[in-house]
């Protein structure tokens, strides 16, 4: 088994509003590869910043390397357009940090992308891969994919209250300096992640792709911008279900309501409840908020931990652990 | 512990008669990114080949990779001036591929390489690190740069027959170039890598630099390449006595006289001594002949599996299930 993080960045994420996935504007430029960092170092290198939201909820990739730091599983990133240098190992595929998803080609890197991700998919000697993500502002590109490709699937958000209003209207503009009407990408999932969505989702379509293509198991380790990834595999003709993996906060959310999207792609969805509520922990009350929900894979993490039997008793205090060694100020008290 | 493995490539190593990394040039090119995913996966990914000298000789880096399938030690692989891509993460620290030493200025970035890899090394969070290279024609690379500083050491060959009387001459026409006199460098180890070495000693010494300034252990992992880095570190004001750990091949290289240098430049050598010799296996074999000797760190992994307890059959064993995975026709008889 080899968990697989696919890290980028996008202009889209700067739209003000959309993302919680970093204190400010300019911080969260570093998200991707602090969260990279993380996830392979357990704590940033290069990166000068903890992503935090901000209000101060941590990262999910604090949640993802606590549960490998139990496992002791194989982690590559994969460059899914960084915008910032990464002190994390990547694999390059030719991904370059997407454009605002409002511009007419925001994503001019995506085909290639996606097919040179297929190809090392193709290549991996895996028996199982875990597909994840980190992208601030992903949930506004996701859902543009899914509109490009006529999908009629909500999405989630990393705040407690989804702007969805105002990523359907920033995908509203977003189809029209591209030229799409809602449905004008069906069949053509490289159009619709080049015009409307971003780099990341190109590139784990392509390893999730490639992968299938030689019978490795995947599993999708994420929420709706996962299933943003499963509708691009069905439009480029995989037929076989697939499988999915994230938090009960992303399935406990009635404004992207995970579970009908699954289900009309054909989807097994996992959801793993990580019992944050039973702890008295700043950052981990943060989930149970409602902020983040998911993100670098948290939702699979989880699940291989549940697998291994792990209990979450044991692995919120290994969560609590890596929040103590990253911000130095929560604590679990329970 | 971490094991850092720098890979990257020359145009020294196109020089006919200098190494034995690889079948050929042309696919001595690919030797590097190989190596890298060989100690990654276990396995060449998009690397077309695994490397073997033009007799045969498998890669080093099954060696290391054996070990590592027994101790579980974390690795990051950093590009040192990758030619040609590898699907094993990587991180970037600005190196790019060397042209041939015997040209005026053949490693252009290896300054801001060594600098970059020295703020890695400095930030990051590891009690101890393994420094290990990969670059074909290296041993004639680290004769320029000891050659420029004004050390006297001799180099090991991945070649039973050590042509040093050729290194010698390809070092003569790159000092010329350079402009340099033997010790026209001293006290600039940055110049003489720059004109008489490649991008990996640029990083690797930058590495080791940075580790030892935040007072992380650091062994050099490697023959006399390593050496060169130990001299680079002696003329940038490293005082503190140096580890290198090798393997008893490079060692008992009367060419080279590892022990004389190591001694001059104030490094603690560790040998290890595989015991290859008690094994009927044609890979093995070619190591108790003289081949390979070292590279990718392998001296530094025997020294690892010798420190963890675990007896030298073992390692011998993992060793040849590594060779046939890799090659499908060695196979341990005794």
């Amino acid at each position: 088994m080899r968990f697989l993080l696919v890290a980028g960045s996008t202009d889209t994420a700067a739209v003000p509003g959309l993302s919680a996935a970093g204190a400010d504007p300019d911080l969260r430029a570093h998200t991707p590869a602090a969260d990279a960092e993380i996830l392979t170092y357990g704590q940033p290198v290069r990166a000068p910043v903890v992503p935090v939201s901000p209000s101060g909820c941590p990262t999910p990739a604090a949640v993802t390397r606590a549960v490998r730091e139990t496992l002791g599983f194989d982690v590559t990133v994969v460059d899914g357009g960084l915008a910032e240098p990464t002190a994390a190992g990547t694999v390059t595929v030719g991904a370059r940090p997407g454009g605002d998803v409002r511009e007419a080609d925001p994503v001019p890197t995506a085909p290639g992308a996606y097919e040179a991700a297929r190809q090392f998919g193709r290549k991996l000697h895996e028996d199982e891969l875990f597909v994840a993500e980190s992208v601030p502002g992903g949930t506004t590109t996701a859902m543009g994919v899914l509109r490009a490709l006529g999908e009629p699937g909500a999405v989630s958000s990393s705040l407690p209250d989804n702007p969805l209003q105002q990523k359907r209207e920033v995908v509203a503009e977003g189809l029209d300096a591209s030229g799409l009407e809602p449905g004008g990408a069906v069949g053509h999932p490289k159009r619709a992640v080049r015009r409307m969505g971003d780099p990341v989702l190109a590139t784990a379509a392509g390893l999730a792709r490639g992968a299938l293509e030689t019978d490795t198991a995947v599993t999708l380790a994420g929420g709706t911008q996962m299933l943003a990834v499963a509708a691009m595999l069905r439009h480029d003709g995989v037929d076989r279900r697939l499988s999915l993996a994230t938090t009960s906060y992303v399935a406990g959310d009635d404004t992207a309501d995970l579970a009908a999207t699954a289900d009309a792609l054909g989807v097994d969805a996992t959801v793993t409840d990580p019992g944050f509520d039973a702890e008295d922990n700043p950052g981990l009350a943060r989930y149970v908020a409602g902020e983040a929900k998911e993100g670098v894979g948290m939702g699979g993490a989880l699940a291989l931990a549940r697998r291994a039997n792990v209990p979450m008793a044991e692995v919120r205090g290994s969560v609590a652990t890596v929040y103590e060694r990253l911000v130095g100020e929560t604590e679990v008290t329970s």
